[in-house]
């Protein structure tokens, strides 16, 4: 244990409301002062062995439920204990009340956590995955969470600083040979080496857009032109969902955009002004915004009126497409199909679903292939842009629901879906992502150091860089500042 | 234990958000349940004894410590556990999902004290108490729970029924004798024990007034003039207290109206219209708002103008008596009174403060009274009401703070917060009112019956009608009926 934390602190640990409240109490006098606070029966806490309830009364205030951890089987490795009491705000202010006038100072933000890691209960990326934990509202951010917390993701990190310390040793060995100027015949070993870390930090460090889509959810735009009824299909996709999200307590979120859960990841949709151009500022200032959040976006759902004519719904695809960014998912729909079906036959003279080409003298409509795929096939041309293999603009109707199963198994198996839905480390914090990248350059200029045949010395500046920004992400070393600004983002209680 | 509680239940019981929640679950399979759940380290649920926490894994789900509790030595008297895990929704709702999966079922509101009630645990009461003390933000709500969940409250009904009970049996030694026509020798000892509990009784619902006060806060009035400095008064008398108040979490309350704690005791200020006369209809409405409010409250804090000529000062002080209902607390103050210091001496050539009177020649003061006790006077005399002995206009200023001091004590000194702040067993249920509200029905009747030499018999009936009202007020007979109206206000887990 830290022999320098020698204060006990407390706070309530429990959220506001319920019936029950926790209150956590940890450092060494934990017991004595429990003692003074408390009226035990059947002997006192100080004599009590762990893992055990007492029941007790704090006069005037509470019966409560204790239960006793002895250091160091406890969450933060000391002394500590929990104090189960009725969930009134007054009987919890009270009780902290009586425990700091007995000895206890109230606990800061992460402060239990914050035990926990310098008392070698856990490390410093463990710790952080308990914030991500409490915060986790999806399968998939949970997942990512218990990963790391259970220290699968520092068992990954450390076996990677392995490699690097390996081949820092394989680097000394040569600097051992060097004054006899030995051309030192494991290089190529060193090489591989060098070469297999770069890959594995390359790949970590990437999968930190995916980490952070499951953490903060994927990012989904639904751009297309102002009637396309892209509000109607945002509302279509999450009424129908939403009871799903609010059967579980407390997903609600304070964030202005919407949210839905599909197969478990967490999307996040913007809605967006219609990409017409506009004489009028305020609303060329809305589309200059879709224009942004189409370019941010992991996915973009490219809303097309299927009551447009071709021309305007070719322009419009060309418009979603000329803003995408590399690598963003593009799902086309075809919205408002249902008015197809809805037009009497006498209208359309040479109208052949089947074979999917319309011409039709309704004046709006103009000439229309019906057939999604030629459909497909034209707007690719047109936009300059090449499609994969056997992908279609989906035909859907945000009014009747036709189509919008298909549009979220899309959603779900999209790329950044796929990405958060399997099972391989992610890195979903800054932090570690900064370090990761920080390893990176340094592993670039070491392996550079190697082609020009620079001697170990000179590279061996750039592999400790590297090992110590590994390091510092399960907190081989750490200092307070950085301790600080990890913990202040935790929760009263934690 | 009653034998009709076959199933098990859980049900979240701390609030939401925080660092940990807690899982409760109650009933005969609940050991079972959570070996199938949890994988615990060390030896399973089922073996392990009472008041012992245990470690487990949740696969895929969480970390929990569990405590453990053995039939009778629980909150429900049934075997129980409660669950400790990360409070994320996702893991709560997960670990619900799970226990449903493996045989619980989802608690209904208020079934675990429910259970309790049934099983012998608690008296019905004492049952209510639970949400009362969960409820109670201030220190007078919360002694009133914690006297009435230890029992103290149902003592007292008890020793009182016993009474009854004693006088019943009286009755019934009449009854045999009355063939014989034998005027019952012991009648005024009956007589007497009828008038003690009658007394006890009307006490008791009595202070259901001084209960509900406590509970939801005693309402206070602020009436006066438009521009008396009403809304002044109330943000001065709401500004200093509130960092107080927002200290305790959770006390932030949902009601329009604001609150303050003075001295352990709640008080609710009804902020009103002025009650100068209007033409404006909707400004009517306001006033006429106001003169209920002021019928209603049980303090009526009157703002006089200290800036207002005598002759408007006497009407508006009328106004507000004359509104009043018998037994209110009327606190007169007198607000602006920094502005004397201001003004100019030369304004006024007869200014003596000391003296106490003010002959202003300045247009809007007229001639003024300053002295509060010659003011009290005046008053009294023009309004047609006698104030105690030593009462006095409390002179103000809700800009300066002058004087505000000494309101709050007066507030909390007034008979209200005196009823507040005694230890007297006050009602504060509305159930109880009720049934002791008929019993004193019941009672005067028996009374009357005896006054009319009504024989035991034809007593005897009222009398047992009486018993069953105090014995259902600690749920000596109750029905599923009653027991679902009492729990469906309680929340879930608890």
């Amino acid at each position: 244990m830290a022999a320098y934390i020698s204060d006990t602190v407390c706070a309530p640990a429990s959220g506001r409301g319920g019936a029950v409240a926790l209150i956590r109490v940890s450092g060494p006098d934990t017991f004595s002062i429990l003692d003074r606070v408390v009226r035990f029966r059947g002997g006192n806490a100080a004599s009590a062995p762990g893992y055990r309830i007492k029941f007790g009364e704090i006069p005037e205030v509470d019966e409560v439920l204790v239960g006793i951890f002895r250091a160091p089987h406890s969450y933060t490795g000391e002394d500590s204990a929990e104090i189960s009491c009725h969930a009134s705000p007054y009987i919890v202010s009270r009780i902290l009340q009586l425990l700091c006038e007995n000895g206890c100072r109230s606990a800061g933000p992460g402060e239990f956590t914050r035990r926990a890691f310098l008392n070698g209960k856990m490390d410093l990326a463990q710790a952080e995955a308990v914030a991500d934990l409490i915060a986790a509202d999806t399968e998939a951010a949970h997942r990512i969470a218990v990963n790391q917390l259970r220290g699968q993701y520092s068992l990954r990190l450390r076996s990677l600083r392995d490699s690097l310390l390996e081949i820092a040793s394989l680097m000394e060995l040569e600097l051992d040979f060097s004054e006899e100027d030995v051309e030192f015949a494991d290089r190529s070993k060193l090489r591989a080496l060098l070469s297999d870390a770069r890959a594995e930090i390359a790949r970590l460090a990437d999968s930190f857009k995916a980490g952070n889509a499951i953490k903060n959810g994927v990012p989904v735009t639904i751009a297309g032109a102002a009637n396309a009824g892209k509000s109607t299909l945002l509302n279509a996709l999450l009424g129908e969902d939403r009871a799903i999200v609010s059967d579980i307590p407390g997903t609600t979120r304070d964030t202005v955009e919407e949210t839905l859960t599909l197969g478990g990841v967490l999307f996040r949709f913007i809605d967006t002004a219609g990409l017409r151009e506009s004489s009028d500022a305020i609303e060329r200032i809305g589309i200059e915004r879709s224009c942004s959040s189409i370019s941010k976006a992991d996915i973009v759902i490219g809303v097309l009126d299927a009551l447009s004519p071709l021309e305007t719904v070719r322009k419009d695809c060309r418009e979603i497409c000329s803003r995408l960014s590399p690598g963003t998912d593009l799902i086309l729909v075809r919205n408002k199909v249902d008015a197809f079906d809805a037009i009497p036959p006498e209208e359309f003279p040479r109208f052949d679903r089947s074979y999917g080409v319309l011409e039709l003298k309704y004046p709006a409509f103009g000439t229309y292939n019906l057939d999604p795929a030629r459909l497909t096939a034209e707007l690719a041309e047109y936009a300059d842009r090449t499609f994969p293999e056997g992908y279609q603009v989906l035909d859907i109707s945000a009014r009747t629901g036709e189509g919008l199963d298909e549009l979220r198994r899309r959603l779900s198996e999209s790329r950044a879906g796929e990405l958060c839905g399997n099972n391989a480390t992610l890195v979903t914090n800054l932090r570690h992502y900064e370090a990761l990248r920080t390893a990176q350059d340094d592993l670039g200029r070491v392996s550079d150091g190697l082609g020009h045949g620079l001697t170990g010395e000179l590279l061996a500046e750039d592999l400790r860089s590297a090992i110590q920004s590994l390091g510092s992400i399960f907190g081989e070393v750490t200092t307070d500042d950085i301790l600080g600004r990890i913990f202040e983002r935790f929760c009263i209680g934690k």
